[in-house]
Order: structure tokens, then sequence, then C-alpha cells
């Protein structure tokens, strides 16, 4: 089956140098596996996707106030979608009054940050949170609009300082944004500047003060004692330069695309593993129940997030040609599937997060929201157990105050049916038919060479899991990695 | 000025023959000063207040389908107060019926929360919570009623049971409730049981898991790893037989009473410490500016709270003692002043505890709340700084979900002004004049028999709390006492 994931006014500007065949070569892993480097720079679906060129012009010309967006897709929180990119004609005037301003320096996933927040994933936010946003988002999972209603907000969206870069700051109203690289990203203007209790967000967000969350280590461990909040302005939209630019689709061209195929209805998928054929029997299953409801055309917003996750998990790169595989299989039907990658940073929050999720895919435009076990969460960075009661994540969601617009779909088990050789439907009266294969066997399959059963994932994603594992294990034995962890 | 707290029908059937001159010799601390005995069993404001034959049988002749109540006071959470209290002609009848159920022992603690849930606080709750209700009030701090709306719910009420205690409820739908002294309580029905993951509960509700907090080593640690939620009937109306049983107005009553004085605003001043002028200029003040606002009566409920407290805060005895006194003195008027006892636990939770203060009062009647500098709060137990932000207790209330109908006063920081020579409202432009009293320095006054400066707090009043600081350090001086101690 042929690929054919096309969106409006396709206009393949990126060239195809860098075909599948150079994969080999161009394995290149960063020894800390954060943001390592792409298994390939071209992936064979970008050109097929967008165009870099127009979607900047999309989003570009598009401010909150002239949405030219007409549809029945489910309304963005707040009843407008943000976008906080600056129109083209007044990037250098913008770039100008930037330079003037104190700076602040940020993180990789401090930019992950003003991505999510330019593009309006985390609509009606404007910027960075100021306290009084910070504090409903820690106490309530919402914030509460103007008119009185709540939009749900259930991650702290912040940006720390240090003592030095607010004292810096001065009395000056508006900051600068430098990013990792030294580049003027943007501005947050009406700045508010106030404590940063670490202890505290932590504990809220979390459940749990226990040494061991990734994000706690990655990201607020090591951030300054006070959070700044303001108006955010973005100069140019963000971009990665990893091969992977035209898979991230931005809310907008998102719900530019549902309307171009006149979806009456889009099920979101969030995902950070390589998609087996139990997931596939879901998202399927999921597209027929809607059928059988009356729905014309559902579409599926398959939708790996693409931002910071932890050291074990499969790298974006890697499950996006993953992604690919399975698509061009035709195990997924890309004739109702969207893939795109969601900016978002993982926090591994459980419960908390699960709602961050749900609550972004519906300012892209998703109505129906796919929910499993566990969702957004891990094991207990230092007791034998999971974090989260693995049923908790679909309960709070479903009762999450501003996410009442939106249709919860809990994730049924699928496991390997030994009897049907496929993956199925759990069935309890025939429990020992089925076979469970969770992350840790499934990459311990992938990691000795060995194949999972025969129609747990399509052949074509199989082999890329054990390419990549291959590598981590060429990667351990090298002399270098053994030198320095003798 | 004689004192004059009145309530509707007084019926003075409590004998008076422990009067206050026998305090000296009633003194009689536990040493953990958890529940202390009282300073004297007989209250002198108690016949003035109300008749405990009274109480009973206004509650128990009442349900939330038969409530007579009709005013112009704020409506309870869920639109009717909740009263769980078994009619008196079918407590024979229940009482059989428990006797046969599988038992569950409470604590002192958990019959706090009998009591509390049992006369409405924290309507529309109708028992300990089930894992629904307590998921939304770890994650939203609010809970959804069927109709849509959100009341707020801050504070998990929930009962811990261990694995024992589990297995010998087996598959019984009710349990009887056992009270501290063996006695059979309530029930609980429809139960449900799940599980007690503490140190989420722990870190969701205060923010922090360092080792020290006061509920959490006197509650939380010693509790079981299940919660048991479930519909509650209390037989007979709790009782602490501590001379102070008359204080303790249900929102019921409270709610007849400012009927009866004919109320039209009720302003409810929450406080767990001794009343000083400082507190008293508030509360009066208070009251001009709702006249100024053009509330004809308004009423002020003085509302000590009444459960558990920790080891170095002022006992209640102590406190209503000092309550009295400053009320004989004049400082507050007793027309338009109600002194009763709230009768829940404390569980120094800073933003989240003052929420579940406030929202108690609505249920009793109350549509202004007064909400002080750090409410709730305490110093960090592992560090030398306060738990809390001061300043966030009184932003989270003002933005809380399902507190939108409560009015927020801002407590005015009052000091002492030495060019005056009493409590004044703090005036930054003379910051020198002012001296802040601390509850530590008030303490450090007491026990070294030094009075504080004239115009501090009324005579009557300090001196009750003179005489509490000497019992403590007669306490410690004791032979017994340095056995113990050495």
């Amino acid at each position: 089956m042929s690929l054919t994931i096309r969106l409006h006014h396709v206009n393949s500007t990126v060239t195809q140098t860098h075909a599948t065949t150079t994969i080999k070569k161009k394995i290149n892993y960063s020894t800390t596996r954060f943001h390592s480097k792409p298994i390939y720079y071209s992936n064979p679906l970008a050109p097929l996707v967008f165009s870099s060129k127009k979607m900047q012009s999309l989003s570009s010309t598009s401010t909150p106030s002239s949405l030219t967006v007409k549809s029945s897709l489910i309304e963005a929180d707040g009843g407008s979608l943000v976008d906080l990119v600056v129109p083209e004609n007044q990037r250098a005037v913008k770039l100008t009054e930037a330079e003037a301003m104190p700076k602040v320096k940020l993180t990789k996933i401090d930019l992950e940050w003003v991505h999510v927040i330019s593009e309006g994933w985390a609509s009606p936010l404007k910027g960075f949170m100021r306290e009084d946003e910070y504090l409903q988002s820690l106490h309530f999972n919402c914030v509460r609009m103007k008119d009185g209603s709540l939009v749900n907000m259930s991650l702290p969206v912040v940006l720390a300082i240090d003592d030095a870069v607010k004292e810096g700051i001065g009395g000056s109203s508006s900051v600068a944004l430098v990013g990792p690289d030294g580049d003027l990203v943007g501005t947050l203007s009406s700045i508010e500047i106030y404590r940063h209790n670490k202890e505290e967000r932590i504990a809220r967000t979390w459940g749990t003060t226990a040494p061991g969350l990734p994000y706690v280590e990655e990201v607020i461990t090591p951030a300054g004692n006070w959070l700044i909040g303001g108006d955010l302005e973005v100069i140019n939209p963000i971009k990665y330069n990893d091969g992977l630019d035209n898979y991230r689709l931005s809310p907008l061209q998102l719900r530019k695309e549902f309307d171009r195929r006149q979806a009456d209805a889009v099920f979101a998928f969030q995902l950070r593993n390589p998609v087996h054929n139990g997931h596939a029997l879901l998202m399927n299953d999921t597209r027929k129940k809607l059928l059988d409801m009356g729905y014309k055309n559902p579409i599926l917003l398959l939708h790996p997030l693409g931002g910071f996750t932890k050291a074990d998990d499969v790298p974006l790169d890697v499950r996006m040609e993953q992604h690919t595989k399975v698509l061009e299989d035709g195990v997924l039907d890309p004739e109702t599937t969207i893939v795109s990658i969601f900016p978002s940073p993982m926090h591994y929050a459980g419960p908390t997060e699960v709602q961050w999720h749900a609550k972004a895919r519906i300012n892209a435009g998703a109505n129906f929201y796919i929910v499993g076990r566990d969702p957004a969460g891990m094991g207990h960075p230092t007791e034998r157990r999971d974090l989260y009661d693995p049923d908790h994540g679909k309960k709070v969601l479903s009762m999450a105050p501003g996410l009442e617009k939106l249709n919860i779909l809990p994730f049924r088990v699928a496991a390997y049916d030994t009897v049907a050789k496929k993956m199925a439907f759990f069935d309890p009266s025939r429990a020992k038919d089925f076979l469970f294969i969770s992350g840790t066997k499934m990459r311990t399959y992938a990691r000795t060479g060995k194949n999972p059963p025969d129609g747990f994932m399509c052949q074509g994603g199989w082999d890329v899991l054990v390419r990549y594992y291959e590598s981590l294990q060429a990667a351990d034995d090298s002399p270098q990695k053994q030198t320095v962890s003798a």
C-alpha cells in the first residue's frame, strides 16, 4: 500500500537527497540519548506531509483575530486558538526591540515550551504563567477565564530564572528570550517574577518528592529559584532542523487539514512508544465505533510526543521511522490518519499530565481522546511499584474541570492471542490464551535479536527497533564507552 | 458589660455546680497535650448559649428533605444542608442493625470527621469519600455535582482501615463505626474500599512530604493502607462531654440563630489562637464596612477550630475561656457576635486547608470570610522558612472553584502602635512606630510572666493565657516529668 498522508496545498520543496538507504551511516547517538541525532535526516514521509515554507507562511499570517478556519471542529480552549508568532512583516522591528531588552537564556526544554505556547497548544495561555495562573494550575488543575468559565491547565507552564538573571532584569517590564544556540527567539512582556518553590511544585504536580523523577532531575532541580511569567511573542516559528520539522504541525495546521478532509470527528492517540498491532487494533476499532455512532468521516490523529523524554524511552526519530513503517505496511489507513508530532516535553506525571495531553489535543481540534492504562505513568523512582494507580489516569481525566467538551474513550486492553496468532482484545474468559508483551519484554526481544510472536508488530516497524537497539549495543561495546564507564 | 450571647429557645438545664472559681484545681493536662483535659468542666458561657437537650432535638428531627429554615442566608453547598443524624424514633432499630455489621474502630480524629460530616459542614458530602470524590478533591480541590456544577472540597475527608479490618469486612456492603470508647457511633453503607496511597495524599495535600507535619504524624502515618468510603449515618449526635459541647453549634443551629437575629450578612472569623485586640479591631472594622455597604445587621461568627491541633497550639478549652473574657470585657459586642466551635481537626495545609475553612462556613450560613496572612500555615517542618508563601492562602482562596458565592475579605494587618498605645492597622508611612507581636513573642511574654504592652489584649483574656503557661511550666518542673524526661 502506498503512503498517501497528504495535507492541503502540498508543495514538495524538501529535497530527498537523503533516502532511507542512508540510514546506517547516519546513526550517531549522543551518549545522553537526550535529543539524540536522528537516524535519518530526511524522513520519507516529509515531502508528502508539508513543506516548511508553506507552513511558515500559514502560521505567520494568522493571528487569533484573523482566523479563517470555519469548521464544526471542537472550539479551542478560551474560544480562539492562540498564535503568538510575530507576523513576518514585523519581525525585523521586533528583533531590534528584543536586542535592547535584558536577556533570559532558555534551555532546550524551555524552548520546547516556547514552541508549545506560541502555537496555541496551551490556549488560552498567552505566555509563561504568572503567579495567579501558576497557583490555579497547581491547586485546581484549571484556570478561570474572565467570563468565569474554567479551562483545564494541569501542568505549570513556567520559566525559571536564577538570582543573577533576576538582578539583570531589574525594573524592566520585558525580557528577550535567547535560545540554547544563542539566537533571539522571542520576548516576554508585562513580566511578573515570583518565587519558584520547587518542593511544592514537585509535590503537587507528581504526588511525590522522591528523587529520580526524570523531568525534575532534568529541568527543575538545576533551575533557578524564581519564575518569570509574561506575554510571549515568538519572532520566528520554532524549528529543530532535525529532519522532522515537517511533522510538527501546529494546532492551526491540523485544524485546517481536518477541515480539508471534512472530518466530522477527530480522535487523538497520544503515544511515546512504538506502535504495535494492539494499538492499531484499538485505533481501527475506535474508528469503526465512531462510524457506528453515525459519524461519517472520523480522522485519527496519531500524535507522538516530541519533546523531552527519559533516557530509556525510544527516541523520537526512531519512533517516527517506526510509525512510518506501520503506515507503509498498511496497519493503519493513511487516508483516515494524520501523523504529526506533539512538541511538548514529557513530565511522567500520570493523572496530572494526562489532562495536559488531552487538553492540548482539544486545541488541535480533537473531540475524542483515547486514554490508556496508566497514561503518562512510570515506575516509582525509589519503590518497586507503579508511581500511580494505573486506573487513576482515566478516572481523573473523565472528571477534570475544563474537559467536559472532550469525549474520553477508554483504552481496551489488547494482548497477543496465542490461538488466533494476532493481537486481539483481551478476553478474560480465556485469559490463558493471551500473552502480554510489556515494553520491557519488547525491548528484550529487540535487544537480543529475537523476533516477537508473528502478528505483534509489522515487520518493517520491528526492524526499525531492532536496528535501534543494535546501535545502542554497539555504542555500549565501543572501546571509548568502555573507557568512560570503567 | 454583661455577656448576652443567646440563642433562640434557651433552656438552661445545665447546672452550674462548677464555677469559674474552681479553675485552679481542675488543671490536669495530659502529657501529649492532645485533647487535654479542660481547665474547667463547666464553661460560664454554656448555660447562656444552648442546652444540649434542645440541640439534640433540633438536629434529630431535621433531615435534608425536611429543612424548615427559610432565610436569605447563603445556600449550603449542593443546595441543601446535609444532616446525617438518625431520627430519634429510628435509633433503636439502627443500633440493632449496626451491631450485626462488621466493625470499624475510629480514632479520636476519625470521630471528629464523623461529627463534621454528620452535621453537614462538608455538604454535599454524605459520608467518607469514595474514590471518585477523593481523586477530585486531591487533584482539583473540588467535586462535581450531578448537575455539572462544582463545589469546593479541598481536603480529602477519608477513613483509613488496615488489612485486617478490610479482611474482616469481606463482602459486606455496610460497616458499623465504633468510637474510641467502644460505643457504636454510626454506620457506613454502600461502601467502597480503595488504596490509601499515603505518599501521594500527603504530597498533593501539603505540597511537601517532609517529616514532621502534625496531621500526617498523628493521623496518616499510623493509618492503614486502605480507605473506606460510603454513606454515613450517625446514631446519636456527637458529643465530647468536655464542658464545651454547648459551644458546638451545628450549621443548622447557626443558621437558625442567624435567622432569629435577622442577620443580612454573616462574616466568619476562623481562628485557633487567642483573640488579641488586633483581631478585635479587624472584626469590628469589618462590621463597620458591611454597614457602610448597606447591610443592616451583619453578624460575626467567631469560630475557633475545635478538633485536633498541634502540641504547641493553645488548647481549645483555654482558648474558649480566653474568648469568653474578650467578650465579657466588651472588646467584641456580644449582641452582634456568635461564638461557636468549629469541630474540624486542623491539617496545617495552608492554601489547601483555608478553602476547607471557608467552604465549611458557607454551609453554616456565612457569606463573608475573613482571611489572614498565611492562613492554616506553619513553619516548614525541616527548613527554616514558612511552609507556604504567606500570600498564597488568600490568593488561592479568592480563585478557588466552588467558592464563587463567598465574599473573601482580606485581613488588614494590625500591629501595636507604640504612639497611640493600642493595636491599630499598620501604617507603612510610619512603620517604626509599630511593634509586631508574634505568637512566639506572645508566648514568651506569657511564659515569663511579663505583661505585653497596654492595649495588646484585654486583661481578663491575658490572665487566662498566663495561667495556662504557668500550668505548663509547673508540669515541666514536676518530679514525675523530670524522671520521664531524664
